[in-house]
């Protein structure tokens, strides 16, 4: 099995991006990853894209050879994967494999989903068919019901408080107001989220992640020829994913995510690591409650110590672990099928070292992790520089 | 790169399966394939399912997990893999390439489509995802009409006849009525297909394929250890994918499918392998123009020779090269997810001789050939018996 590296990485800005339609978001973050790469269309064998929901969010499908149209690389062979929220994550998977076998050399991999031309109550309905349809969206439980349901028993077996899921949202939109291609790059106060209109209780708007327009785009190569096209190659060091029942009522457990557990083992193992050895993660958190089962799921917590973590500041850029520099799903954005590329693309940048203004010092080696629906995907990636 | 190989195959009954949901259809063939395979589920290490339009058709994304979940593989990953119609096709590579990059050893893959709960106007709006449709669909061009533009070129170019377009009709039915998976297993005449409704002139009803329901599944395993399965492995010699423009009018011709073209000769190079080489293949006749053009750019016959060669009966079971023992789309059914998993499913049971009533004489070198939409993506695969 080949070693695999991003040799190039971009994003359009995330966000109601009224002026452009899937396509031109596509291609716009395409651009940006080939000329990063510095490598002609020419070079590319093959691409992957993820996104979630388009048949019933742009009334497209068959999205590959849209792709590969509009990103003037026909013949070559463009797929798209789709797995919730996790799509950009699992097309990333499916670029690695391509590598890895040796099937293709450089493989393009983005990420889009375009959801603001429609309404919320619409597009909430579509994010529902990442759960269980006929067990859960047709009986009224949407994700922010899902995820509060998850909150409330967190809250009750280990305490936390509506406060600390507030503080979460407070440090993402701080690491977010950094970040230029944030869809909310401003910082706001716990007094904002506490007193924000409740949703599912306990999660309160400002708990929530957003509606967004956006797209990512990663190039892969082989590591061993990565270096003939950059000085700063990213090594994947690893790629892990694992499903859990698709309906919440089935799970184990409803204060983590098992597939969470399992793909974040799996992605140490492989990579000879554990958490202590991780500088910084961006995590999936679509909701506050999320970002703190993460990072008690992914072992650099303990079960029921990541909400006052998230409190006592152990997350923040200059804490001990650095979590969603990038703003996370909740400032930068999440544009359900570009989320899982994002990440790679902001563990990218910190790795390199272009992170301005938010950059984690002595970044070595980075983590990303992305969950599919309420938890029935996830996908672990762990990245290094050289 | 790791050699691969199918070591079970299984598919549900295709039609209108007004009992069965979704997910049971996926189940059914899983289990048929997996039982084919004579492994047990914890053998399992990673699965791939295609599929068109759940989100639209079901109303339910995340197909991945729904699937690990209702095949009792969680943990596993399983990922969804979209590709219109060449969606089961798609998948089939991805697994291909998760056992030949050494990701994954034992890996199940699937193609599903519930259609028939829908109407057919809806459906057939839906099915217009596949093209491009701020250029096509919203114009009414839908698939129908885009086959007729190609047939009329077809006609005008080289002479082809709507007779010649009906022996397709004719040939497959005959073939689809020795197979108790066919949607439609009964022979009709020339004078049907020419006295039936027309649809898109000159492509009349029974030019089309139906709408059905349907799943298929296969077992993927490294080829150096698939006889600790099955006496009876088939090898998967090629997997080759191509891109065309989504829209038809951006095509450089409308008499062939540039994708197919490249895809074949790629899948021919690496078998080392021409076309005179192959004993029988499963094309993809979404409309009975489809399958002329389809032996035309595989290079069974020559560009313009493909309606004669129906029309004389040159790809009947007992012709130089036989073409659609199934039934092929047109009677076997086209649940499009499934469509491309039901060819290498048959291709598997013509290679290992067990295609009862259809079997076609020393096969030892089967084709398949999958299109996406009108013909964006196309991809053949190349398998070999022992």
């Amino acid at each position: 099995m080949r070693k695999v590296a991003i040799i190039g990485a971009g994003m359009t800005p995330f966000g109601e991006r009224w002026e452009s339609g899937f396509r031109e978001l596509v291609v716009e973050a395409g651009v940006k990853a080939i000329t990063d790469a510095r490598i002609s269309g020419d070079k590319i064998d093959a691409g992957f894209i993820g996104t979630m929901a388009s048949g019933r969010l742009i009334g497209q499908e068959h999205i590959g050879a849209l792709i590969a149209d509009y990103m003037g690389l026909n013949p070559i062979p463009v797929t798209r994967v789709e797995g919730a929220c996790a799509s950009g994550s699992l097309a990333l998977r499916q670029g690695i494999s391509a590598v890895a076998s040796g099937m293709h050399d450089i493989v393009v991999v983005g990420g889009v989903e375009k959801m603001t031309d429609l309404g919320v109550s619409t597009v909430s309905d579509i994010l529902g068919g990442a759960g269980d349809q006929e067990w859960e969206l047709f009986l009224g439980a949407t994700f922010p019901a899902i995820y509060a349901l998850m909150a409330k028993r967190h809250m009750q077996e280990f305490g936390t408080t509506e406060e600390m899921m507030a503080s979460v949202a407070v440090k993402n939109h701080k690491h977010g107001a950094k970040n230029k291609y944030a869809q909310f790059p401003r910082e706001i106060t716990m007094e904002t989220v506490m007193a924000s209109k409740m949703i599912a209780d306990p999660l309160k708007v400002f708990d929530c992640s957003p509606i967004t327009d956006g797209a990512a785009g990663v190039v892969l190569a082989p590591l061993d020829i990565a270096e003939s096209f950059t000085k700063k190659p990213i090594e994947i060091l690893s790629s892990a994913q694992a499903s859990d029942a698709i309906a919440l009522h089935s799970r184990d457990s409803m204060t983590g995510l098992k597939a969470a557990q399992v793909a974040g083992k799996k992605a140490f193992d492989m990579a000879k690591l554990a958490p202590k050895d991780i500088n910084f993660a961006e995590v999936h958190d679509c909701f506050t409650i999320a970002e703190i089962m993460a990072i008690e799921d992914l072992g650099f917590f303990k079960k029921g110590d990541g909400g006052p973590a998230s409190m006592e500041g152990r997350t923040t850029l200059s804490g001990e672990i650095p979590i969603n520099t990038s703003g996370g799903l909740k400032a930068c954005g999440h544009p359900v099928g570009a989320t899982g590329i994002k990440q790679a693309v902001e563990c990218v940048w910190q790795l390199r070292g272009e992170a301005e203004g938010r950059q984690v010092k002595d970044a070595h080696i980075g983590l990303s992790h992305n969950v599919g629906g309420s938890g029935a995907t996830a996908v672990v990636h762990i990245y290094k520089n050289k």
